[in-house]
């Protein structure tokens, strides 16, 4: 079988490897569709090498097909179409015994901390498996895990039919958040400086607003009647987006923040006093969170058609990296991983 | 009647004054003893001259006697025994028509907006009056806007019996929120640097932290086992109290934000991502907290002998304002407004 490995900062090495019989407990699956993230563009440009063991086998956006069944698994069969929640938790530390196992404090990342799914066979943990659904191909259900982290962010944030929502940030996990708040009946706007983003935004039926034309805050208090947004999502990851999310804020305001932000930021705590406003942070994903993605996907609430830009053979696996760097217009890149691509599975 | 009057900065003048008969829907009544708060004290410093028109009579921590009752008031009579929610809203904003009117966009907080309670005679709104229970002293009866604050602050964590609580700043504000959140079952430390604030909090019997003897961060890891806490308030106003408030919390811990930091402050939002951490602002009261805390200090819960710290007549007012100054063992400083100081009535 074939693997991707990423060997050190802008290298991505596709070559064979061996497979190893799944453990007890364990499942291997035969990756489908793979996609490759914001967070994977952070290992391959070599910000994460402390964090990550080379070479490394990346990728955590997997659909999949079961392909062996280690001892002592029960539910599942080979030829099970599924995708995979990339977590390993301890089960016994603070979080895991408050029922947070996805936050626990010796979290393994699938996919970052240990082997992922940039490969043609994988051996995971049976609980972290998914089951997908007739109608939904393994190709969009590659979109299941970034869906999932949106569904999280959307339901951290509580956001209900009817409110309005800023979404500050129109990469792929923001237009997934805009897509899913739309999805729950909320009026939301999508803030971003890119023009390609933009239209991307736009192609999917969202409205945004474009920080160089026009005051973001007012326009905001207009369409709010100066009432201000009930809930904004941080998904910018930049200094001036938390800035933004904090001012369009109303009374009891929510500001989910989803963007990794390395360094500390300064914020208008005096707003969040007067405005009694809640900052809320949310992290990756619980099972239900992937059980609606699931749904989601499969529905079409999420279009798969237009949020896929774009799939590349396993063994073209650095051009994946290469088109998420490049292009603006670019939202989801695909690596398609199985062994023979002229028989569709999915 | 005597009224003290905030004049310019530093200064304070007690003098006669006129009274007007209530307005139609406002009762008239002869506050009995008025506390001195942190803001009063920013008043004082000359910080708030752009919103508080000159020469101001403030206060806002009043316990009262009906002097006389306007037209079309109806539930309260001469002699009767309040103390004073000291907010007036629109009722026509946004906030308010969302049910936040505590949190008005044109809130008038009497006693910085319009005129206070350091004064013989005082016309307020009728709906603005809680009041007293018979074993309750006008004395005491002055904390219960201050433990209001606190019982807000409170409420807006979500504290639960039983979890570990962390309060950064031992003013009184702190203390109130110490002992609130101690009498709805919690296990509380309190974080202060000042020996004096330490010392009146250990009298209140809660238990302290000194950051310079001690590792905070260390401290409540190893009481709570590992997890860290589960609710932090940050109520010292300074740079490193925010750090600590986030540093001292666990996996899905809830800050609290109360004091004012009219600074931008820089805040690790990462660990809000990665802890799914919360944070809430929290701002005066609602009613609701008002009449609960009319309790608490009924119950004792706030050990009133304790929290007062002293007690000055009106016509040395300006003491009042030099001893919060001066004093880091104060706590709660009390003007005494009566006309008649020699027949207690509380």
């Amino acid at each position: 079988m074939l693997a991707a490995r990423y060997v050190s900062a802008r290298t991505v090495e596709v070559g064979p490897a061996d497979t190893a019989p799944p453990a007890a407990g364990q499942v291997q699956v035969a990756p489908a569709f793979t996609g490759v993230c914001g967070t994977d563009l952070h290992i391959f440009h070599g910000d994460m090498d402390q964090r990550v063991s080379r070479p490394a086998v990346i990728g955590h956006e997997v659909s999949a097909v079961v392909a062996a069944v280690g001892e002592g698994v029960e539910g599942w069969a080979v030829g099970d179409r599924v995708t995979v929640m990339p977590l390993a938790w301890d089960g016994t530390c603070p979080a895991c015994l408050a029922g947070n196992q996805h936050v626990c404090q010796h979290l393994d990342f699938i996919g970052i901390d240990s082997p992922g799914g940039l490969q043609q066979r994988w051996n995971v943990p049976a609980s972290t498996l998914v089951r997908l659904p007739d109608g939904l191909s393994l190709r969009d259900a590659a979109l299941v895990e970034p869906t999932a982290v949106a569904v999280h962010d959307v339901g951290r944030a509580g956001v209900q039919a009817g409110e309005t929502v800023v979404v500050v940030g129109a990469g792929p996990v923001g237009l997934l958040i805009a897509l899913v708040a739309t999805s729950t009946g909320a009026d939301v706007r999508v803030v971003e400086l890119d023009a390609h983003r933009r239209s991307v935004a736009a192609g999917l039926g969202l409205q945004t607003l474009d920080p160089r034309e026009q005051d973001v805050v007012a326009a905001v208090e207009e369409w709010t009647g100066g009432a201000g947004a009930a809930v904004a999502f941080e998904v910018s990851g930049a200094a001036g987006g938390v800035t933004t999310a904090v001012d369009v804020l109303g009374v009891r305001g929510r500001l989910c923040l989803v963007a990794i932000h390395p360094t500390p930021r300064e914020v208008n705590l005096h707003r969040f006093f007067w405005r009694e406003l809640t900052l809320i942070g949310a992290r990756l994903y619980e099972r239900s969170d992937f059980e609606r993605a699931v749904e989601l996907v499969a529905s079409g609430a999420v279009p798969a058609d237009t949020v896929i830009s774009r799939v590349v053979p396993l063994a073209q696996a650095a051009d994946a990296f290469a088109a998420l760097e490049g292009g603006a217009g670019v939202v989801k890149v695909l690596v398609d991983c199985r062994e023979d691509t002229g028989a569709p599975r999915g």
